[in-house]
């Protein structure tokens, strides 16, 4: 190695020792006949000092390095006559007698401090120079932290990682493919997976029974934000297993990273039904680090001659504790979210718990205060609270509300970062009806097995069949998600044809799993999770993007390296496709 | 867990305890009143027996079973009267109570067998059923550990793992790219990477200082035999390093791997310059599990009027012990091998070293006793050797020499495939000369920098440049390359345009990192290791494809899931990409 030691290891107790330190200028400073310069590299920062009076040509030298010049120096360690006990180097300098400029910089287009002056376009430009900011650094730190822990506890119980294949075959269920056309398979296509399912399910019928792999998955989605076209799954598999295994395995490894990663020791985590989600929260991944449930008030509100309550299938409640002095601006902003197309409320009604015990609705004219309080008993309301209630069909508004919760939740900090609320939530439907296009779709996956008792009521009621399909919910964010599989031909025919699939369809699409199921394909289930969420929820961000070295825009673009871009005639030609813009 | 224990695990201490199993039906037998099943899974075989006149119904069911019959049963550990002390179970079997049929199996196509009766071809079909086989389990167990201890290794050392993108931008430099159609960027394309070599020189100058990825990358060849269109890499980069600190870092990781899978404690790892390794070997990755070198006999047989040799830049031999009574049929059959094609040569002189101290050549009527005893002194050969003797161009004559050695090694089982025989390979030139193109080329890559003192050679006599780089190789078997990078821009600048690039192309492939080396880029180099010829050596095997859960066939085709196929006419519009066969 070119240096000894790096710029973030020296103490007090190398004083007196030669060192040789590499790394880039972060800062330097004249102070009269000294010059101070702040040497930073992956470990941390540790100052350099130069003395005018000592050597005046060395001096110098430091003063002409600019921000970013990579160096190596020659020193010897001293204690600081002015401590900075806040950095572990902080005690100590560096009495340099030699440097050498490794590499020159021109000055970086942005700051590279943890708060930069650098926009994201910008910094996504030279995402090289983003990278050196401590707080991105560590970021990635965290990552690998995540995926090393992760493999220990896997390997701890004899997961065997399986890498499955990248150039797989296009299927036209779930989000759009990326396709790779095949040169030496003239007019034909690989696919990149959307997620190793067909290829761990048939590891399982070859009888590895606990396979594991972080993997790099692909979706051609029209990007929202926080979307990735490629994205990383930690995917898992198990056989011979019902799902009350893979919630015990699962809720193990989460357990293991809270207590490896966040120096955190985890409870048993809560489950929750898809069925109480949707009717306490809103939402089938409630954010349940604080209260403010969902209260029908249907039954109670009807009948007063409110068209709008009477005319609606659901009237639902939720009370902000202490916010009865909310202004009537702070109500219309909360209003105007509401009515936000996002979220499409028709509007917000809202009822003050006076702390003198009286109550002011804006609906006062039709309910008088002795049935505004059975409102505020319903909702479990104290004095100062404010209660907001909307109405309409009962989805639509269930969703609108947990919108204002959340919205609620963050107005009042109800959602801390370094607070964490794991939760498991099961039963989900096994099927969605979309009206657009008149058919059913898997809620989870075409694989997904339905609970044994509600098999009878595929035939007569499809809606009301549940599956065993289970999602890790952390702080309101969906961390993974699994199920149980099918494991029989007969079932998993009648699960495509129930979606949908002709007979030649599926035997074209899925023919090599249902063929597979016919040679002793065990039961099995599985779970896989958004690495990239669940690191960006443990570094507490919001943004996956943070957590990835080298991200894509939201138009899936790279604007470092400026791809997608086109390629020769000569490549398209040898692919045997055209353009057809 | 649907079972109790594995089928891997049981034996003499379990005795009488009741346990749950499951697996797979590996062979039953019928032995007058006694049904003994094989019970598989991952683990191993577990014996069941069931006794016609105990439980008569029981037994009748043990004889439906069909092999892979996937079942639980439910049972009583029982020491057996017959013991087999090769199996770890050996000394137990299960006195089953209850069998539950988890589902049937229709008859395998081919036996589910260590040596098993299907061809490649049907095997890859239904490669879940080959990846029941007991051998081919074993390699993904291999790459498995051999994952996890690499990991283990590298984090031990402080390198980071970083994911880079897989959705990157085609460069023309190299094997050709798989492409993906952008659909949001019509008439653009991302591409596959074939090696993660840009994004890991880019965490240099990000800071990272120590990266390393175990990850896919992809390469649109021409197949070969034990070539896949999807390989797998362990990429590693370090920053303020030399040569030399690589190569001990990673004979570390080498000599950790095979500590810990291979259970050998190997020695320093011998180095050998290019050049002796072709002038030696005939070979830049020679095989030096035995020695059989190339003598070179250019000086010693000239001018006897045998022209072959006259007009021969090299004329070189090696000597091979103890085959001097080789029949005229042995060495005809390998005068046509050396002869095939894909060697080339024009022909092979032999010189028997008889045990009798007389020489027998093929060319004795050029050259007299007095003179071969010369070849044999200069090839060190003993009575009872035969020594080969080619002549042609130097390199292509070095290549078929080596081609032979390689050949008689296998003949002499002196290539034993359980001992290991490392070595780096060093000082390979910077550049090669391709006569059909009338060009350089970069010999490893265009980012590889040139020694510091070979650097005014540059302009003067470029083929004599020696580039920082190196291989390492196992028993003939290049493992992994790498070299010192250059980190100037300058360099960097001069290296393109010496290999045909013009200022233009260069900054439309490579800007990004030309410009990233204008802002602090630190000396840095790295390695690149081939995962899985890395397995399939330790795994004492000559295909990747035994090491590779779902490989591709020569066409690069997936025949398991028919890929790659057509895909809609829809999605080829919405790609804005059209046929042209």
């Amino acid at each position: 190695m070119l240096r000894s030691h790096n710029c973030g290891e020296l103490n007090i107790s190398n004083i007196n020792d030669s060192v040789v330190l590499c790394g880039w200028v972060q800062r330097s400073r004249d102070l009269g006949g000294m010059t101070f310069v702040d040497l930073r590299d992956r470990y941390g920062i540790t100052q350099l000092a130069f003395n005018m009076d000592v050597n005046a040509n060395l001096c110098g030298q430091a003063r002409k390095l600019g921000r970013e010049f990579v160096i190596l120096v020659r020193g010897s360690v001293t204690e600081r006559s002015n401590k900075n006990l806040k950095m572990p180097t902080g005690e100590i300098e560096i009495i340099v007698n030699e440097i050498e400029i490794l590499n020159e910089s021109k000055t970086p287009p942005f700051t590279i401090e943890e708060n930069t002056d650098g926009g994201e376009e910008l910094r996504m430009k030279y995402r090289y120079l983003d990278l050196r900011r401590s707080n991105v650094r560590k970021n990635l730190e965290l990552r690998h932290k995540m995926g090393i822990e992760t493999r220990i506890y896997m390997n701890s119980l004899n997961f065997i990682e399986i890498e499955t294949p990248v150039l797989i075959k296009s299927t036209p269920e779930g989000a759009r493919d990326f396709v790779v056309p095949s040169r030496i398979n003239p007019g034909e296509f690989y696919a990149l997976p959307q997620s190793p399912q067909t290829f761990k399910q048939l590891l399982m019928v070859a009888g590895y029974d606990r396979y594991f792999q972080i993997v790099k998955c692909f979706r051609d989605e029209d990007l929202r934000a926080d979307r990735q076209p490629e994205f990383t799954q930690i995917d898992c598999e198990m056989a011979f297993v019902n799902q009350e295994d893979i919630l015990s395995t699962f809720e193990g490894l989460a357990k293991h990273l809270f207590k490896t990663i966040k120096g955190i020791e985890v409870k048993e985590f809560p489950r929750m039904s898809y069925a109480d989600a949707m009717k306490y929260y809103g939402n089938d991944k409630p954010d349940i680090r604080y209260e403010m449930k969902l209260v029908e008030l249907t039954e109670i509100v009807k009948g007063k001659d409110f068209k709008v309550f009477d005319d609606a299938e659901l009237v639902v409640a939720i009370s902000a504790s202490g916010c009865s002095e909310y202004t009537r601006k702070q109500i219309d902003e909360l209003t105007d979210f509401v009515k936000r197309p996002q979220i499409g409320s028709t509007g917000l009604i809202y009822l003050r718990v006076n702390n003198d015990g009286t109550y002011k609705s804006s609906v006062d004219k039709f309910y008088s205060e002795e049935e505004l309080k059975k409102w505020a008993i319903a909702c479990n309301a104290q004095k100062g609270d404010l209660i907001f209630v909307m109405a309409g069909k009962t989805e639509k508004t269930q969703k609108a509300m947990s919108e204002l919760r959340l919205e609620m939740g963050n107005r009042l900090n109800l959602r801390n970062p370094e607070v964490f609320a794991p939760l498991w939530v099961v039963d989900f439907p096994l099927f969605e009806w979309d009206e657009e296009t008149n058919r059913f779709y898997a809620k989870h996956h075409p694989f997904t097995s339905p609970k044994i008792e509600d098999i009878p009521l595929l035939d007569s009621n499809p809606v009301e069949v549940r599956a065993n399909a289970y999602d890790l919910v952390i702080n309101g964010v969906e961390i993974g998600g699994g199920s149980i599989r099918i494991h029989k031909k007969e079932l998993q025919n009648k699960m495509l044809r129930m979606l949908g699939f002709s007979e030649e369809d599926a035997q074209n699409q899925f023919g090599f799993l249902m063929n597979a199921f016919e040679f002793g394909a065990p039961p099995h289930g599985g779970i896989a999770f958004g690495f990239d969420r669940w690191c960006a929820i443990f570094g507490g961000s919001d943004s996956i993007r943070d957590y990835i070295a080298f991200p894509k825009n939201n138009s899936g673009r790279d604007v470092m390296i400026d791809s997608p871009s086109p390629i020769a005639y000569e490549q398209l030609k040898e692919l045997s496709i055209k353009l057809d813009k």
